[in-house]
């Protein structure tokens, strides 16, 4: 089977010449897949001249007018910019001529735009964004991270459901275990909603570990750790600020002074080593969850090694049919929602 | 002025075995301080007879015959443990013997006794736990941490007013900055009760600075940052198992073979260098607000100096009398509130 993903060209702080050599590299390794690739074709056809022999017929370039900027309003992107490379890339999966579409652009509008296009699934009240984290021992899925605020339990049922779909669609895997993001506090355990939650996913039939905590995340409790988009992004963001803490602190005093710097040198590889176990760029590739087609979001400061991950993800969801899966599962849970 | 602090001296991980050398500590360093050890007299009484000629009548051991455990639910040490150390060093504080109590027991059981027993401040609908936590040049205090969820707006800005009052009493400050965690998600901006805490913040006569994200805790962005207790407690704990996984993976790549333990050996006063900076035993010492006394809460696994760190904030907050500041505070805002 073929699989064809519309890929943003623009999108991204970095654009085609991040997005190009990703998708060169991405077909290189997966002769079953081919592109479309979105945006100004005389931008974007000089970058490919030189592979055009290589995958003739692999690459497809679709002319999209405008570009979605990275702050841009949802509103303005959405209604203002109906030929933008992201809109085109989606409008693509809607018609049929793609079975993903991939995005380094803006969240807020590449959200905005697939639920405007692709509508949710029948029984799914919200789309969600799923990430991947590293963890002591492998890594977890988290969801949501931001697509929605003021969740009900409904909602968090539903996270855990396509959160487990997810995993074992893009890693085989059976039973994945679901987590829900609680705090430890003995009086009061948790809001009301997050206790509700509980209730619904213990009587699912998911893999439901129960009740886990910041802290579980990174320990790696479980596959997918379930939680309302404010805390998710909260914690997300949080993540990101106090790991370049980290970061710029060790730096800086391994750069103190000629002895620190010639530690420094000698501990290179040791670090090396240390950022590929944690590398983050291998983790890329968000998952618009509970839409009608498969939308993938790669970090906006991706490079092409974490691009052509990101697309490695859409691929394989895809090839296993997501989307479709997770309808299946909701006609079971909801046979009226979907008018089964 | 002589300020006498109630010590809880069997909570804890560590019990007295902590609490005792950083009391003798803290005793040596502030002159005008004395303390009241509350717990088991025949476990107290030996271990600071070293110390009774230095320290007499500056440390009095008031018995009690109970210990709070770490994980026992707050119910029973609230109904059943009336003789705990925890709940004798609270109502130390109630009766005027002392100016502040410091525990480094179960924070759900501290929280509901402190509540029990002193009660909220006129005009403070619900107590707050506050912490501290190292930035990028400095730190920053954090609340609410865990003693509220399902916050309303009203709610978030009493947390605004109290961070900001600890700030001024502990780094004696005039309008340290007040940032409110959000998330940007450009469609969405938050939920509704964030969006409300914005527009009472802005009104308030406080350095509102705005909404901040989850990277701005870490990079300093504001003095205090205010959120509901359900995210503050999934960002802290989070944050801990990120520093450390990251801790345990430099370690384990510092010692995977030979060239890397040498390596180690060399880098060891740079990463000495590198901890000490983002020390988080200096910033230990959670602060209770809201309640008519003052409360602190040391982390369980304190070593000496931490402890005797978190005691010297609660003397500073005693001095610099915190619960009056508040309760002023709130009078000026809500006079019918106070039956001014």
């Amino acid at each position: 089977m073929t699989i064809t993903i519309a890929v943003d060209g623009m999108g991204g702080d970095h654009g085609p010449s991040v997005v190009v050599p990703a998708t060169v590299d991405f077909l290189r390794r997966d002769p079953d897949c081919s592109v479309v690739l979105v945006g100004r074709e005389e931008t974007l056809r000089p970058m490919l001249a030189r592979w055009s022999a290589e995958f003739a017929g692999r690459i497809v370039i679709r002319h999209a007018s405008e570009v979605v900027e990275m702050h841009e309003a949802v509103a303005s992107a959405l209604r203002g910019k109906k030929d933008s490379s992201m809109r085109v890339a989606v409008d693509l999966v809607k018609a049929g001529e793609a079975d993903a579409a991939i995005s380094a652009g803006n969240t807020g509008a590449l959200m905005a735009i697939s639920r405007f296009v692709l509508k949710t699934l029948p029984g799914i009240d919200r789309p969600a964004i799923a990430s991947i984290l590293p963890t002591v021992g492998g890594h977890v899925y988290v969801l949501d991270l931001g697509a929605n605020v003021d969740c009900q339990a409904e909602h968090l049922r539903q996270f855990g459901i396509m959160g487990a779909l997810l995993v074992s669609a893009l890693e085989h895997r059976e039973r994945p275990s679901v987590g829900l993001l609680n705090i430890g506090e003995e009086d009061i355990k948790g809001n009301d909603v997050v206790k509700q939650a509980a209730e619904l996913l213990k009587q699912s039939d998911l893999n439901f570990y129960g009740n886990v905590e910041g802290d579980d995340i990174w320990k790696g409790v479980t596959d997918v750790v379930v939680c309302d988009g404010f805390v998710g992004n909260a914690v997300l963001k949080s993540s990101e600020g106090l790991a370049q803490m980290i970061a710029g602190g060790l730096k800086e005093e391994f750069s103190r002074n000629l002895f620190n710097k010639l530690v420094a040198v000698l501990a290179l590889p040791v670090i090396r080593a240390f950022k590929r176990r944690f590398d983050h760029r291998g983790y890329n590739g968000a998952s618009l969850l509970g839409l009608r087609g498969i939308v993938f979001k790669s970090h906006g400061s991706a490079d092409a090694y974490a691009f052509r991950c990101a697309m490695e993800r859409a691929a394989e969801a895809a090839r296993q049919r997501l989307p479709e899966r997770i309808a299946a599962r909701m006609a079971l849970i909801h046979p009226e929602a979907v008018g089964a």
